[in-house]
C-alpha cells in the first residue's frame, strides 16, 4: 500500500522531504485572471456570495487545477470570514476592497461574539467536502486564514490603508484591550483551520499580510506569539496538522519568526533573498515563494530569469514554488503556462 | 581655534565619532504638524510654490529649530523637483499627493531634458543661502534628494501607488529604456546635491522611499548601484562630502546596502531590528533612526518604552536619534517635546 504522503509531492515537502522537482501553486489561483472565474464571478451580486455558496465556491477553487495541474488547490474564501463569523460586519464592494464596521476601541471589542458562528462558517466546511473528493490524488488541499494579526488590522481600520495605522495605534494606545482582540481572532482562527482540517483540507496555510509594518518587539508581541498560539491551540486539536506560515514583508524579523513559530514551511515574499534564509531559517523548515508576481505579469526573458533565481536559490531543501505574493488580475494565462513548463523542466 | 566638526554634533555622528547625548533630528520636521508651518501654507496658493519661494521655504526649514532646538535642520524641498526641473509637469494637489505625467516607456524618456533645468532649481539654492546664516552654529544643515529608484518610481507611475508597480514592470519589460532613465536621474541627482553642498548645506541625505519593493537581483540593480554612482558623482566634485541614506524598508537587503554603499550614515526605518544593524552594518558605519512614528503620535507610555528601546539599541555606536518614517501630521507638539527631554535626559 502506497502511503497518503508518498502521492502528494507537496504534502511531503511539509514533511521535510525535499522533492527532485519542486511542486507549484499560486497565492491567489482561483481568482480574477482566469476567464472561467470571471464568468461565474459576474453570476453573484456580492464576493461574500461566492464564499457562502459552497458549489461556487468549489468550483472556483477546482478551476486552476483544472487548466494547470497545479500541486496544491487552495480552498476559495477569504481572511476575513473569521471577523464576519464573529459578528463584525463586513462588505466588499466591487473594485473597493473589503469595508467592516471598525473595531476601534476595547468596547468595540466586547461587543463581538465571544465564539466563531457556526452558522456562517458551515458553508465553508461545506465546500471542503464538496472538492475533496473531486482534487487528483496527488494534489494537496489548502485550507487558510489570516493571521491573528493581519485580521485584527482590518477589523480595527475597516479597511485596508497604506500601513495598518489604526491598529498599530490601538496597540500602543491600550495594548490589553488590543490583546483581547488578539485572544478572541486567535481562538477563533484556531478552531476554523481546526474545522478545515476536519472537514477534509491536508494542510493549512496562516496569511500574515501585514506583518511588514511592526516594530521587533510589538512584531513579537502581535505577531509571532499570537501564531504561536494559534498553531499550539490547532496541534492541541489535531496533532499531526501541517502549516504553512507567511509573514509577510518581514524583512528581517523573519529570522525570529523562523526560530520561534513552529510552521511546517514559511512562506516567502519576493523580496526575500537566498542568502538570508540559508542563515535564517534551518535547512529542515520548508520555504515556498517567492517569484515576483510582477514578473510573472510581464513574462518573456524578465519572468525565466526570475523562475530560474528562485529555483536556484532553493533547490538544495525542501521547497514549494510560488509566487511572493498573489497573482496579478491581468497576468496572462500564456505566462503561467510558460513558468510551468520551466520550473517543472528544470532539473533541479 | 575649534574645529568646524566639535560644534556641531549631528555632523561630528557623520564623522564616525559617538556623542554621549545622541543628536536629534526628525523626517518631515518642517511640516504640517507645526501650527507655524499651517499658517504660512495656507498662504501660499500651492505646495510647489512654497518649495519655490526661498523667503518662505527658508522660514519653514527654521520653525522647528527655533521651537525645539534640533540638532540638524532640513532644508524644505521636495524630491520631485528633480523630474521637474527634467522637464516632468508635477503638481501637487491638496489631499492627494503629487501627480505627474507618467513617463510610461523609452520614448517618454528620450522627451525629458538631459539635463536639470538650472533656473527651476535655482530657488532652492536661494533658499540654502538664506538659512545657513540664521542657523545656530551647533545645528547642521541638511540637503537631500530621492534614490534615483525611488524618484523614477514616480516618475513612471504619475503617481505614489501600493507598491510602485509601474516602475517594476517597465523595469523587467525593457531594462534597457529603464537604465536610461536611472542614469539621468542619477547624473542629475549629482548636480543637484553638489549644487546643495556648494550653496552651504553641511550633508546631505539620499531618501529610497521604495526600496522595499523590489527582490534582491533588482534590488542590486536599480538602488545600491545608482545611488553608489550618484554618491562617486558628488564625491567627485566634492570629495569630503557626507552623505546618509535611507533605504527604507529594504529588510534583509539592508545587509548588502551597507556593504556596497559608501554612505557615512545609513538610516533605518522604523521595522529594523537591533540585532540585524549589529551583525551586517559595520560598527565604523553611523545609524540613524528609528522610532516609530505612531508611537510618537500615540505619546505617554508607549512612547517612552519606544524611545528608551531605541537608545538602548544603539547607544553603543555613532548614532543620530530620528523617526523611522516621516512625522505623522497629526502628532501633538507635547509628544515631540517629551521625546526631545527624554532622548536628552539620557545618559547613554
Amino acid at each position: 500500500m502506497e502511503s497518503h504522503e508518498r502521492t502528494k509531492p507537496l504534502l511531503e515537502v511539509l514533511n521535510g522531504n525535499r522533492q527532485a522537482t519542486p511542486p507549484v501553486w499560486l497565492m491567489r489561483q482561483a481568482g480574477r485572471y482566469l476567464p472561467e472565474y470571471r464568468a461565474i464571478r459576474q453570476g453573484v451580486a456580492g464576493f461574500l456570495d461566492l464564499c457562502f455558496t459552497p458549489e461556487l465556491a468549489a468550483e472556483v477553487t477546482l478551476q486552476p487545477i483544472r487548466r494547470f495541474g497545479f500541486d496544491g488547490a487552495i480552498l476559495f474564501s477569504d481572511i476575513l470570514l473569521v471577523p464576519h463569523a464573529l459578528g463584525q460586519r463586513v462588505t466588499f464592494d466591487v473594485g473597493e476592497g473589503p469595508r467592516l464596521d471598525p473595531v476601534a476601541d476595547a468596547a468595540a471589542v466586547g461587543g463581538l461574539r465571544s465564539d466563531l458562528g457556526i452558522d456562517r462558517l458551515a458553508p465553508v466546511y461545506e465546500t471542503i467536502r464538496l472538492v475533496k473528493p473531486k482534487l487528483p490524488e496527488q494534489v494537496t488541499f489548502l485550507g487558510f486564514c489570516g493571521a491573528p494579526w493581519t485580521v485584527a488590522t482590518y477589523m480595527v481600520a475597516g479597511r485596508g490603508t497604506d500601513d495598518q495605522g489604526p491598529a498599530r495605534r490601538f496597540a500602543y494606545r491600550d495594548p490589553d484591550g488590543f490583546a483581547e482582540l488578539i485572544d478572541l481572532v486567535t481562538a477563533a482562527s484556531a478552531e476554523y483551520l481546526a474545522g478545515q482540517l476536519n472537514a477534509g483540507v491536508d494542510a493549512v496555510q496562516i496569511f500574515d499580510s501585514w506583518s511588514g509594518v511592526l516594530p521587533p518587539d510589538e512584531f513579537r508581541r502581535w505577531c509571532i506569539e499570537p501564531v504561536g498560539r494559534l498553531i499550539a491551540a490547532v496541534r492541541a486539536r489535531i496533532p499531526d496538522a501541517k502549516i504553512i506560515g507567511f509573514p509577510r514583508g518581514a524583512g528581517v524579523l523573519l529570522a525570529g519568526y523562523a526560530e520561534s513559530v513552529p510552521v511546517d514551511a514559511i512562506g516567502l515574499d519576493w523580496t526575500v533573498d537566498r542568502r538570508f534564509v540559508r542563515e535564517h531559517v534551518p535547512p529542515t523548515v520548508a520555504v515556498q515563494g517567492n517569484l515576483d508576481p510582477l514578473a510573472l505579469l510581464v513574462g518573456g526573458a524578465a519572468l525565466d530569469r526570475s523562475v530560474d533565481q528562485v529555483l536556484a536559490s532553493f533547490a538544495d531543501r525542501p521547497f514549494i514554488f510560488n509566487l511572493g505574493h498573489g497573482i496579478h488580475p491581468e497576468t496572462p494565462i500564456e505566462h503561467v503556462e510558460r513558468m510551468l513548463r520551466r520550473v517543472r523542466g528544470a532539473k533541479n
